[in-house]
């Protein structure tokens, strides 16, 4: 966790208390123990990482290996949570926390969508992640491309 | 928020207590005041839906208008958490919960893909929700064709 501001950072107040909980339902195991060493994005490794799930979902995993392509949300435990204008590591330029796919935000919340290689009890192997061994898991959904998949989709050059 | 277990779900047990927390940033202001009322999906509707952030968070809003689509992160919370194998709304038959997109699960955390119309502010013009009017706000992120698109994904026909 990085407590000092970049140049062009700002920070935003953060409300006293929390709104809601959230359970660790597992751990994702990557081949990345420290962020210098984690790709760029989730497109830029083909490393087969495992993710494992508690024992007390195993149930809850009934039916998953149907989907090809799997959304999964995990935890960016490292991340401060307190930037409205942050300067990422891969932009030269300061950014509004929204417009940016950054771990630091207010609800530290990352998703990747992986392609599903197998499943072995609670442990899946799936190929399209960027984070960091040990990251807590939060959700897996099914990818559904015909909500989730706008190839359509574009980003003009920031404007700041 | 129903108790009763439908014929076929099975409850698990969930963690004495909470793992991190999440801040509610704002709310999802939609049509739809009552689940039956709601889309089956996210392509069932037209509707322009309104994302209300909170004021604490305006700076972060920053460039957010230079991506056509964005991801947004939400929190069901009027769904129960407790469920290993569901029987959801719109399916006949009983579902492993991570095998599924109803907001049953154990972080219920639900993201949807939508476009972006306009911005006021702290207010934005989307299409793409099937959600409750009020459903509380935990992120927004620029939605990334070149990590986000696969239209290649596949779902095979559940074989429980």
């Amino acid at each position: 966790m990085r407590d000092e501001l970049r140049p062009g950072e700002r920070p935003l107040a953060l409300p006293s208390g929390f709104d809601a909980g959230l359970y660790f339902i597992g751990r994702i195991r990557t081949p990345w123990r420290d962020r210098s060493e984690c790709p760029k994005n989730a497109r830029g490794s083909d490393a087969v990482c495992t993710v494992e799930v508690e024992p007390r979902y195993a149930e809850a995993l009934t039916g998953v290996e149907a989907a090809s392509h799997l959304i999964l949300l995990y935890w960016m435990d490292r991340a401060r949570r307190d930037l409205a204008i942050q300067v990422p590591r891969h932009h030269e330029r300061p950014r509004g926390t929204f417009s940016v796919r950054s771990p630091v935000r207010p609800n530290p919340v990352a998703l990747s969508v992986v392609q599903l290689i197998g499943r072995d009890g609670t442990s899946l192997k799936v190929v399209g992640l960027d984070c960091l061994d040990g990251t807590p898991l939060l959700d897996i959904k099914p990818y559904l491309p015909s909500v989730d998949s706008r190839p359509e989709a574009m980003m003009a050059p920031p404007a700041l």
